[in-house]
């Protein structure tokens, strides 16, 4: 069934029984699609062509530069100014020879989607705009291919897994953020192993999707706290009132605009504590949004993207050691608790607090 | 205060507010050992590379197989043959030129473990076998250095650290399992990118030591089980009465002998139920050792190596599920919950059930 090669290769998992060789031979037999070559894709792609995975697909279309270096290990001081897909392959075909890597350097959009998603089995979600992301989802429902998603920003990351009919990431947060949300979260800044923390956790999730072993994260959102080192899950479940993917949708195919290429828009909300959604999701720099609410108030209401969780008690006794320069969101859930905390910061100096007006119960 | 491409070589994390251009200076001038450049040495030796960690030491005395290819992504199918350290060095030079990288292409050992660990600020245990472990806690202690542990097998990771006067893997585990211990941990299996997130988490904790900020995993250890998706962590704390950084040390020096070229011992264990704690650690294939104490029982007291913690009532739920050819070891606090869920599942028609006499009281 293998080949003597084979064997000696991925033995060390083929003797998991969980796997063995007609998972092995699965594995072989998998098409995957990784999109995006940078920072969540360099481990992605690294373990799944180490695993044997037999045909892995890569779009990414823009070229290796030095600031990727910090955190994108598959490419190389060599590599500046190279394609990323090409890059890539030129590293992952000495880690394995034998698979099989299709280039896809463009960048995605509703035209080209369908066809290439349409070609594998598993999509893998690396990108790191929101744009992109919906799109990809969008396209993973419609062509009901399971999807793995995850993102990071600065110390936080979160992962979640999208299966055919179990929802999708329109069931956690509906819309597009905003058409003016910046191109690249990156700019915000992140440290490099967190991002190979949570590529790796994505293909450890393809694993098991491929070989169906296993729990995969489905209905359940992993977010990692690196600074505190704490990790905490939210269940989620799909929404049957979801756009996409719920029982009435009005979403029935790909849109011709995510805001791809839209621009910054700047919003002056220096004069106001209790904001909007809107301007919320328009702040630049990003805002630590502090989510105030406790677990079971999440259920179907999920924290805005890249929210942490502290309860309004920690709040009080952790504040005192907050630089008073922090740009900071508050939100709970009908705004009574952000509120309150906002007025009483404020009070003590700290110049760049804000709340979500009304709570999330009102935006949602 | 940094050259124009270091600038941008690190733009990412030096934009962080909690690293600056201070941050990144110390970390160029950090000196960090990675013990192991295989599994969780080469993630770590990459992101510690990418990050701009300034030295780094690598022991590795292996050369690289083609078995190792399915999880050590730092190495190519080029290196098959070459010294670890070797091909590691030829890796991380191309990611980032101007670190500076040691090769101890030699095996760690009481005589030499001083000299090498005594160079370095932090050390990184990327080992896969025991009696190395201990030995590299022992000299950790000894010398005062920082160290970040992780180990993984099959589906499950773990991770935590020891800073300096706050205890050691001893604290947790205060003896070798045995000096009949395999030598290698591998050859139980294990999945590639669940080794990439366990490494590339020793290297997050690695960096927010090195830059003493957040809260690292002190005191605190951290248990992933990929199979299902779920992460746990433990309180531990320093223990007064730990052989070697207790307040009464009776171990004051590195032993001549731990145990690092023994043989594996077969034991027949077949007609008895009840094991004691030296046929459990003698046992080959590696058991599935599940502990069924609850988490407040754990305090003082933590889990063996590698053990899975379900609960009596979970176990009473899942069973029929599983496989009754499966090697399982049951343990709990005094003996009496493990031999209740053997006998059960004796009488299913499990075979292969055992559990710890006496309970994990009786032996620590």
């Amino acid at each position: 069934m293998l080949t003597k090669e084979q064997w000696t290769r991925y033995n060390r998992q083929v003797i998991l029984p969980q796997i063995g060789v007609e998972g092995q031979k699965r594995l072989l037999d998998s098409r995957v699609l990784v999109i995006g070559a940078g920072g969540l894709g360099a481990p992605v792609l690294a373990y799944l062509t180490s695993a044997g995975v037999g045909t892995i697909g890569i779009v990414d279309a823009d070229a290796v530069e030095m600031s990727n270096l910090q955190r994108q290990i598959i490419h190389s001081e060599y590599s500046i100014g190279r394609q990323k897909t090409s890059s890539a392959i030129g590293f992952l075909s000495q880690l394995n020879s034998e698979i099989c890597i299709n280039e896809h350097p463009v960048f995605l959009s509703p035209e080209n989607a369908k066809d290439i998603i349409g070609e594998y089995d598993l999509i893998i979600n690396g990108t790191d705009n929101f744009p992109t992301r919906y799109l990809v989802n969008d396209c993973c429902v419609l062509l009901q291919k399971p999807l793995i998603d995850a993102s990071v920003l600065k110390f936080d990351g979160q992962a979640t897994v999208f299966l055919p009919g179990e929802g999708c990431y329109r069931c956690l947060y509906p819309s597009i953020p905003s058409r003016s949300i910046i191109k690249n979260c990156s700019e915000n800044g992140v440290i490099g192993p967190l991002v190979g923390m949570m590529g790796s956790l994505q293909a450890v999730e393809a694993l098991k999707v491929l070989l169906r072993i296993g729990n995969p994260l489905s209905g359940k959102l992993i977010m990692f706290d690196s600074f505190n080192g704490e990790f905490n899950s939210i269940k989620w479940s799909k929404n049957p009132k979801c756009p996409l993917c719920g029982d009435n949708p009005t979403i029935t195919d790909l849109s011709d605009d995510y805001g791809i290429n839209c621009e910054t828009k700047q919003i002056d909300y220096s004069d106001e504590w209790d904001l909007d959604l809107e301007t919320l999701n328009n702040m630049r720099p990003f805002p630590d949004i502090i989510d105030l609410r406790d677990n079971v108030e999440f259920h179907g209401k999920l924290p805005l993207h890249n929210s942490k969780i502290i309860s309004f008690e920690e709040v009080l006794i952790q504040f005192e050691s907050w630089d008073r320069e922090r740009l900071i969101v508050f939100i709970c859930d009908i705004g009574i608790r952000s509120s309150a905390l906002t007025e009483m910061l404020r009070s003590k100096g700290f110049k760049l607090v804000y709340h979500l007006r009304g709570g999330i119960s009102h935006w949602l």
